[in-house]
């Protein structure tokens, strides 16, 4: 079969920064370390009031395909994927689609347009449905356009505020590609949960506990339904794993569960016997909580030892790089830790060709879906093209004041009209609106 | 490659009726006419206030399954097209797996879940998810289960209001499968337009003039596109086709365009010259209104011969049956169409098998669709466990005042307590709101 995987990849950054331990924190009247250890948070990126998941989505689009030489005509399916939609019928993928048209003056009249939705995890659906156009030889020649675009607002005061955090991800699919190929084997968890939901409103309901257990729980599912279909991992082969980062604090407790998983009846867990014991089973409790408070304590000496420490900082700290600067993008989270993975062997010269990664997503609701992806010849060339620190750094940082009224100014229950703050520059923006409450959209050279 | 398509099929008519000529025409001091003949129909389906999108989705789902002695483990992927959902962040498919958990004591754990948004052309874009899914030999022996439901409710006095509707479709995709097979050829047309959006609302807005324009542009673009992969199409080489029906003199308006598109060049046109002349051609004009008026009479004579005529009492009309009886299911017309073009064929207990229809699916915003399928031996056992005459014989039917009550009932803006008009008898209802603001569903036997 042919590869198919991820040729190109771009990350548009929302143009304002809410700086957490200088900003958020002492208006809050909180330790800044709340949010730098706690979270492991530092900023978060917010848009302007010229953006939107539109603006961020087109502008993440445009800039793919010109640094990547890819014209319209190289286009035959574009899906976007979503949990700020603002219409239950029109899909953001058209508007997308409409702003490249303007710029490129050429038609998208054939590619396929799409919108998926799933809390965080629509992103890698969409992914892998464009994998899956492709490998069934339906695309005739062309590549997938797939987008992930969120605006994370949470109704302020509420717990999840200092995780806000807005971007798009915009991945061109295809065959024989530059970055990555992902592997036909994927496994799911899934359950009819109710940890994080937005009926029919703009900020979410979160139950933010809840949720934890529940990532934890599908992750699990998801790892060991792709072991069934693909074998054991091995902790060791895995050069990176990136996972849907809501805050890195999230994705540092799950990584030493998985590594625990992983583990088990390896040399691994021979080797660091003599220090932490074996892993407990169940089959070895009469009763359940004692099981439990065992596993627990386990985990917790696994997790200090020297050789997870290693294996933590190498293989899952550097897919948090980005995420510490910019918060939660939903959809887009998992697709900015990959990045932030590949960057991290960019900067240190790595050669990586051949490695494999494994790609765990989630959506609230509640999904988990785990897949390995292999780095390709030419992920550097690819990788080199980004220009993700100058976005991070060329933000304008926000105070407490500013960031209310933009707060207010992206409510969809609030009439506001907020001055931007910054001047676009060779970007898509928001226009105003149509006669029948369509947004309307223009290039700003 | 293995043959992927539709394995099984049933449909869910929601339990209430408004008949159009007796019931809605007199109030509005209308002709009855203007509904059977102008729109060419006769009923609405409407949910009685137990039931939404995810009880007649469960519903069909469950139906599905019993009549083709499904199970949980058959099922690898679940996925709901909706331009009715209720919640920007989860999926109505999560919510679907758990109906069908709690009936069958049996998890759905695996079994990746996902949401489709693009007007109503999002069942077939799920449909063909599923196909790739298949076709790129992901699926570990496992089908998938997709799902169309709509609840297609205007704002009272609105043009659209007669056009109104209810109702799921779900299909199980499988390799080999026993109704039809999906074409490998698809063709797309789309562009970014305004005709019909919900910006943040649950009633649309909706341009419906310009609507029927771009739905007749989008389709022969995507003809035009299918045709550039699959090769021409020969009328007569088409034994049924099931088009998007907002309503059914929609598809009579495209159909005869549709024709005008296939035969050009064929015998047909040579065969119907003495009687219609010769199809203009752009070329042959240099005036472009005086193109458009040619083409306007040489359609108008073509709809006239008797040739034409019975090409579309015979393909087309039959597909219309159904939707005559229920209104616009949006995500579900086209599939409604497809099971009524079937039910023709076995009522009238014809040979089909090998035999083609060429689908064409639309979604305002705006995309068309076309591909073929193919109909397989076993499509007349399928077929003949559906029991859509007596769903449809069996609703209540609703007096005006009773009508009212009802679209308040669903109407999100308004907070309404209506006594159900029906008793609910072996299916889902809608049992109340949880905490966080979830639906909260249970089964009645």
């Amino acid at each position: 079969m042919t590869d198919v995987g991820i040729d190109a990849i771009e990350v548009w950054v929302s143009n304002l920064k809410l700086d957490l331990p200088k900003t958020f924190a002492p208006e809050n009247g909180e330790d800044p370390e709340k949010y730098t250890k706690g979270l492991g948070l530092f900023a978060s990126s917010f848009p302007d009031s010229y953006e939107d998941i539109v603006t961020m989505a087109a502008n993440a689009s445009y800039r793919l395909m010109e640094r990547n030489g890819l014209e319209p005509a190289d286009i035959g399916r574009i899906d976007v994927a979503t949990e700020t939609a603002f219409d239950k019928s029109k899909p953001v993928s058209t508007y997308v689609a409409g702003c490249l048209e303007q710029v490129y003056g050429k038609s998208l009249t054939n590619a396929n347009k799409g919108e998926r939705k799933f809390a965080c995890i629509s992103g890698t659906q969409s992914l892998n449905d464009a994998y899956n156009w492709i490998a069934s030889g339906r695309n005739r020649g062309r590549g997938a356009l797939v987008i992930a675009t969120d605006t994370a607002l949470y109704e302020r005061g509420d717990a999840g505020e200092a995780t806000q955090g807005a971007g798009a991800v915009a991945m061109f699919i295809d065959e024989d590609p530059d970055i990555v190929t992902l592997s036909k084997e994927q496994g799911i968890g899934s359950a009819d949960e109710t940890d994080f939901l937005k009926p029919n409103q703009q900020f979410p309901s979160v139950d933010g506990h809840r949720s934890m257990q529940v990532y934890l729980a599908r992750m699990r599912e998801a790892l060991e339904d792709y072991k069934a279909a693909a074998g054991d991992i091995h902790p060791d082969d895995i050069v990176y794993g990136p996972f849907h980062t809501p805050f890195p604090g999230m994705v540092k407790k799950a990584a030493v569960l998985a590594y625990r998983n992983v583990i088990r009846d390896t040399e691994v867990a021979d080797e660091l016997e003599a220090e932490v014991g074996r892993q407990p089973e169940p089959e070895d409790f009469t009763d359940q909580e004692d099981y439990l408070a065992a596993l627990r304590e386990y985990t917790d000496s696994l997790r200090d030892t020297e050789r997870y420490q290693r294996w933590y900082k190498e293989r899952i700290r550097p897919t948090l790089t980005i995420s510490r600067e910019v918060g939660n993008w939903y959809t887009g989270s998992v697709h900015v830790a990959r990045t932030s993975a590949l960057l991290d062997g960019y900067d240190r010269d790595r050669d990586l060709v051949g490695s494999q990664m494994i790609v765990g997503s989630y959506g609230s609701g509640a999904q988990a879906e785990i897949h390995a992806e292999t780095i390709q010849p030419n992920w550097k060339r690819a990788i080199g093209r980004l220009d993700i620190q100058e976005q991070l750094d060329s933000r304008y940082d926000l105070s407490f004041a500013e960031y209310e009224l933009i707060h207010d100014n992206h409510n969809l229950d609030l009439e506001t009209d907020v001055e931007p703050l910054t001047t676009p520059d060779d970007e898509f923006v928001f226009a105003g609106w149509g006669p029948m409450g369509e947004r309307k959209y223009q290039f700003v050279a």
